[in-house]
């Protein structure tokens, strides 16, 4: 059991940027307590091969224990923190079945991610999914498989095209990567599967507000990226805000596309979470809800308090994973040399070490300080940086399968789609009245 | 599209008997719809490994139009079927969202499986979770390893012990191998990971009103996997029915044991839709539910309608796999003979090849036609067998890697329980109300 007297850290989040700092504070003389919302942490970056039956869950998250397993001064609680409390310095969080509990801190760092945004707009939330959780990739999974099957069973071609119809709002690197993996899951696993549809004649339509793809990418990159998703049939809308979404399609100003699968990956907001540490601790917040820190990522008038990540808003820094990790050890850092009576409070700086986007198999497009690389030759750095980052031995041998059965091959290792997540009721004991005469040898 | 005047034969269900008796017709002059459930084939012997974190979803289910995707003569329409029009000689089945559908046949196969029997307790079916399909699985390893999760987060020592009992009702192989796994989560992947519990300490129970474990096998194979499982730290009960399950526990004569964590795996009962089959056709069930067949596994008195596998009763045939693959092997031969002008009717001899459980990681009970093996020996055949009969090249690869790291290592490589499965809401947005003194720290 660890003793009272020690300094206490508490992490709110095992995302990135929680995961880094508590690492950073493996030997701080501190009790550190990550509290995490689910007992995993998540490699996002290739959280949409889940969404598209090539990685199982597993491949992609790793249990929180097991990265602080040997951390003998960290424990970790598994809770959703819903509140803050600045001035006793106590964090509220709730346990599975609804039990709260509250853990008390010396030292805070909030690293508690970010939700979906829509703008404001509750409708684009209720008709489309996105992409966060491993909950949001099997859930899509389910959605793009299944809109295969209904379109096999629909006898109404209009139907029938809105089953092989997929929509992506926002063409950053998760909707790219998802609109390359969508063709290929239609152009080449599924082909010779079905008997009445064509499952390689299914639309997808890439969308975004900014006039080209991946506008944190360089022109030649995002051009580049463009030739290729068109080579593949995928259609790209650039310079086209979303303006309404339904039950059946997306609307863009003068065009109206039906379609049953509309995916949301244009913007993140800050978590619900943001707004109660903004208020306890009078932070101002940007735009999105994030949190204004100051230039050592503690909150104004707050040292004792730490925001890294998706949730922190500093100078313009992108959410991206580079930036929860580097924020994270800056905080665990900062903190190790408090306790150690050293001069503290460096401001964090954050060094940008490109970006990279896979395309499709074999392609992906990649700008590396000054170098730009597409194709194969994008791809295999995509490979390389990738498997060297999966977490674990075991992931990485089982990945290196996955990828060679949906890369060499055209299969996909993962598309069971159960019963629940079909959106089925527990397997119905009786007929459910008289049965419409559609499909089926009529 | 296929033509109308073919022989149209109808397959409900594509587990191991439906899978099994559409094969058997892929040469067949005749049109066969196989209608499935979900979209996948469960290879039922292994589920257990998924409610233990073994292997992924994707290892154990095969999709169905993967399996039939080069047999030209056969489609797969996803659907749960409901009822069947015996006189008219129709399928009626539900899609999901709900959309019901008919499906005409000349030659009817029902192979539906079947439902966890509860002996008519609907207490027991309310507060057990039971293990026939993917989503059992995933429930199941969600409420094993988030068991551990509330008791690292109980101050009451009572409520931590109720969290730390594992009951297992029903000791046939199911029963047997996922309490030796049990013990394995617990004494082997998850000591060093918590720090106000001791995993290792969990305890497991293993019930049976028989007055032995694995009643199907040889005495001297029961006793010795009940060594095995003693040696595990597993309670064993046997001669033990359980009179009462509630939220709390489980009540057998003379004991009440706590535990949050209940499995049923005691008894099979028919599925839902042979109720639906004996009326419409009058067919005679037995006690189970289950459809008692003609020695050809035909309906008394429809020669058209054949029941295999889990639904059929003949002659006190086990409800395995072994008997389901010959099963609807038998029925699709019976067609194709009847189909080319041959005799048919030829009745049904199943030809036993034995009995294989394991009892943990290197040691495993078997039974062959004579022949006796435990220990490594058991287990190394087990290992062959089940290498062997898993479906495709990719499952092989990976699900050795998975076994490695698992047998070999003291991982689990899917552990990620997600939000939802744990039974969260989605992320609270407010803090719960006035959070209870518990846990961490105080």
């Amino acid at each position: 059991m660890i003793g009272q007297a020690r300094h206490r850290v508490v992490v709110i989040g095992a995302g990135f940027g929680g995961r880094y700092a508590a690492r950073a504070l493996r030997k701080a003389p501190a009790d550190v307590t990550v509290i995490n919302g689910t007992n995993h942490h998540v490699f996002e970056p290739l959280i949409y091969q889940v969404a598209t039956g090539i990685l199982s869950p597993g491949e992609v998250a790793t249990p929180v224990r097991e990265l602080f397993r040997g951390q003998r001064n960290t424990e970790v609680l598994l809770g959703w923190v819903t509140d803050v409390d600045a001035e006793n310095r106590t964090v509220t969080a709730t346990a599975p079945g609804g039990l709260p509990y509250r853990v008390p801190y010396d030292t805070l760092i909030v690293a508690a991610g970010t939700a979906q945004s829509y703008f404001g707009n509750d409708r684009f939330a209720e008709h489309t999914i996105s992409l966060k959780s491993i909950d949001d990739a099997v859930e899509l999974r389910s959605r793009i498989l299944t809109a295969f099957e209904m379109a096999e069973l629909a006898t109404d071609p209009a139907e029938q095209a809105r089953w092989l119809t997929f929509v992506i709002v926002g063409a950053g690197p998760t909707g790219v990567e998802l609109a390359g993996q969508i063709a290929e899951i239609a152009r080449r696993t599924l082909p010779g599967e079905y008997r009445r549809i064509d499952p390689a004649q299914a639309r997808i339509v890439l969308i975004d507000a900014a006039d080209r793809i991946l506008p944190a990418f360089s022109a030649g990159s995002s051009a580049a990226a463009a030739r290729r998703l068109r080579r593949l049939g995928i259609e790209i809308r650039t310079g086209a805000p979303v303006t309404d979404v339904d039950a059946g399609g997306v609307e863009l100003p003068g065009e109206r596309i039906e379609a049953m699968t509309r995916v949301w990956s244009a913007g993140v907001a800050a978590a619900p979470l943001a707004a109660r540490i903004a208020e306890a601790t009078g932070a101002p917040t940007d735009r999105s809800g994030r949190i204004l820190v100051e230039p050592d990522l503690t909150v104004p008038g707050h040292p004792e308090i730490f925001v890294v990540g998706d949730l922190m808003s500093l100078g313009g820094l992108p959410g991206v994973a580079q930036v929860s990790i580097q924020g994270g050890g800056h905080a665990g850092r900062t903190i190790r040399r408090r306790l150690a009576g050293k001069p503290a409070g460096k401001p964090f700086h954050y060094l940008d070490k490109g970006n990279i986007a896979t395309v499709s198999r074999f392609s992906a497009v990649a700008d590396l300080r000054g170098v730009r690389l597409s194709g194969l030759a994008g791809w295999l750095l995509w490979l390389g940086v990738h498997w060297a980052y999966l977490p674990r031995g075991r992931n990485r041998a089982s990945s290196l399968i996955r990828w060679a059965v949906t890369f060499l091959g055209r299969s996909r290792p993962e598309r069971a789609v159960t019963a629940r997540q079909a959106g089925f009721p527990a397997a119905p004991e009786t007929a459910p009245g008289p049965a419409a005469e559609v499909a089926a040898h009529a």
